[in-house]
């Protein structure tokens, strides 16, 4: 299909589609200097990079990563990795002593890129005098654990492919689902009574 | 004392303690015209804005409305919402149906910010193409129930003022330890033997 029908399969307004273009996110096949023609693969391609710079808040340089990383063919680890290496929280705090993860007992390398971010995330919490001890860090790893073993079951059933984009997309995607759910669940307990009284 | 010991007391350089006092972050008792002192509570403001802008990444205008909520002595709800709707994910969409939360079964008012930020983060996962339904839902919300009652616990001992402020900063800076812990988790399940096998 010609770029104009993009449009109306997608929606998205030329002078959108002709930015992705430039930029270097979508290529159709040429078919003369200029001209180029797509299919459905770009139309789902063009519905991707709507979803990662809308609700996702991904900047281009993030999306062109996760594009990137889908592109290559990566095992599932090392796409995984680069992908949550471009994704927020990136701090300008930088760690290497793996101290958390190590101290949690989470078994993976010392450079794995959420390895350095949860350090710097952990330093934050402190710095800003929140409480963080084993007992509450345990608060969050059991349940995540559960959650993060749920999200993993359909990619035994997947090849390897599909499961490097369910993977990459699903840790930016899902995530604010759950920064959203967790907000509204704090609500509904806080008003259902959790609240403290006046005082 | 002087802005020159908080220089000192904090490690932060004098330009950006008076950057902070110029945005209005940071207001010291006034001495004299140009001139003011501070105390404890400065030292203690000087490094909650360095956690917040820091590994909690956020942006100058979303420092200043967390400060402000905290400032203000509003009721936790109140505050959380306030601080909600200043936080990532901030998406260009918006959504007023309060369909996923409804449908979850959350008890919030329709309105409070973090509904639609689950409409949009779960149009985000439909338009990339990921699986929403009601089981994947339950995945979630199910450990997250479990986890949002947990850091909710030591409110109850709390003063309100107490209560405002973990709520906002415990939303605010916890959320950046969840995503890493999730985003390691994922990689010490695919590492240690879920991954799909080379096809």
């Amino acid at each position: 299909m010609r770029i104009s029908e993009l449009v109306e399969r997608t929606g998205v307004p030329l002078p959108t589609l002709k930015f992705y273009v430039r930029e270097g996110l979508l290529r159709g096949r040429a078919t003369a200097p200029n001209q180029a023609v797509y299919d459905e693969e770009h139309v789902e391609r063009v519905r991707l990079i709507g979803a990662l710079t809308g609700a996702a808040a991904m900047s281009l340089a993030q999306v062109r990563t996760v594009l990137d990383v889908l592109d290559e063919g990566a095992d599932p680890v090392t796409a995984m990795g680069r992908a949550v290496a471009t994704m927020t929280p990136v701090t300008g705090h930088s760690s290497t002593n793996a101290g958390e993860a190590r101290r949690m007992g989470i078994r993976v390398p010392d450079d794995y890129p959420a390895v350095g971010q949860l350090d710097a995330a952990v330093a934050a919490v402190q710095a800003a005098g929140l409480p963080w001890d084993d007992e509450i860090a345990a608060r969050y790893v059991a349940p995540l654990r559960q959650m993060a073993a749920a999200e993993l079951v359909p990619v035994a059933d997947m090849d390897r492919g599909d499961a490097v984009a369910y993977a990459v997309l699903g840790t930016a995607l899902y995530e604010p689902v759950i920064l959203a759910l967790r907000r509204l669940l704090h609500a509904e307990l806080v008003i259902g009574g959790d609240a403290p009284k006046e005082t």
